[in-house]
């Protein structure tokens, strides 16, 4: 895939993620990416659009924004690669949830 | 999955319910969570979202609270580990009671 | 299923509702709970949720009330048990009709 | 199917319909109940329920009423017995005309 | 098939419509109703029902009138047959055009 | 099919097209319909309904007219054999544009 | 396909797009377009529509304008060839974002 460095701005209602990466505790207590771990279904967020638009034209505010941390269903979203990264789109209201401190 | 030690507040009109631990009563009356009990279907409710919104983007006030004891469908709703404990999150429109004392 | 001896109160435009039991009479006249009448449709509402909502959120009063006798679709429903009863719940819309003396 | 003898009052834009019985007649003119005559998709109107409810809550007045001699589709419906008789019950909207003399 | 010797009023915003039988001209130029022609996809209007009902009830005029010559479409419809002849019953909305002179 | 010589007005917003004949050109540049080159994705507009018509029962104006050259979906639409020509008929909505100079 | 040097007006809330061409570096740095690179899910918006029409018939404003640079998803959207080029048309809501520098 041609690497567009550049920024990705989500139409309307979609917002861009990058998933964590799933960490795993050695015996020695080393943190090391487990490419085992399979898919962890939470994320950050990247990017937002304006907003879903009702069918009148209106448009809605986003229910999240950049940097909150959100639970994704375990299936959908588009999968995207671009500057080296993997991140994935999803509809507002696909996402389940924020998590907060 | 790592956990996360964290509150996760549902978006929109989701959810988060703990489901009841099914008991089991030896004949000598203790009681112990039944592994093979199966499903139970009805929990508390642990967060609520802000609620669903209209086409228009009024949010409309859920119709559940924390503490909720609500009865779910056999089917449906996203399971989700974290905390060491195992939740659902369903729609709100997707439950089917509150248990009254 | 552990028995909560509790009430149930249904959901939005929610009905909850206990069948008739068939009766059987013998040649003696004398009326037995026929278990192998198959399914009754019809019984009488035991609960009903505070009403459908709208999509502007505005709560429609519901067309059945508790006492109602009604008539049941062939299908449908979600069957439950609990304080050793078996109840179903239905959408209002689903009920097929009310019987009137 | 336990007869119940009394009436039967469908709800929103349901219809209680009992359809004809298809009439034969014998080489000599005797009209006999021909039970090979296959279904009969038509039948007088007995019962209308309040009528269909709109989205905003608002009823619509019923475009059949008690008597109507009524076009029905060759399938759907509910089938129904009860008072030793058959019925079915239609929505409104699936009911194809009314024959007028 | 009880031949009602009435007249159909169909409800809402369906059609009657008689469709056209094909005419075949042999090389001798008589025209006769050509068994095999197979179905011919025009007919002419013969009773509208008051018009299709708006979800807040209001009915809408109908888009076409008795006598008006129509072009239906290859499938659908309800087909029945009274008075000794076939006709059959569209929903406005699934009438494809007007043949004008 | 029988030939009506007549005109055909598609209802509500349904679109008569005649879609362009393929052009072959020979090595010697003459121009004979190619049978065999398939189906041609656009046409010409012949005639359109007065328009869509709004749940409330406005008509909206359509968005082409009579001798608009349009783009077609590669399938659906009605085809349509009269005057001895072939046409199509499609809802405005799947016409994917027009053709300008 | 007959070419027809003309320019493609997209109806409603289409949208014309030229993908790009997916280009791969040899050893020698030289850029070759990449007949295996496979399908490249971005391109450049060519043409819009006036914008997509509300259940009321009110046009609402495109959200991407002509030279925008767009991400696709993997699939759907109208394949066309003209002016001996290949373009897509996709709805404006099927857009997955706007590259921005």
């Amino acid at each position: 895939m041609a690497q567009l460095g550049k920024r990705l701005l989500p139409l309307f209602d979609r917002v861009l993620i990058e998933r964590f990466v799933p960490e795993v505790k050695t015996k020695g207590g080393i943190m090391i990416p487990e490419a085992a771990a399979g898919k962890v279904n939470s994320g950050t967020v990247v990017a937002v659009g304006p907003g879903g638009r009702t069918e009148d034209g209106k448009t809605l505010a986003p229910a999240v924004k950049e940097g909150d941390k959100v639970l994704l269903p375990e299936y959908g979203g588009h999968k995207i690669e671009f500057n080296s990264k993997e991140y994935y789109l999803f509809r507002e209201n696909e996402i389940l949830g924020k998590w907060s401190e």
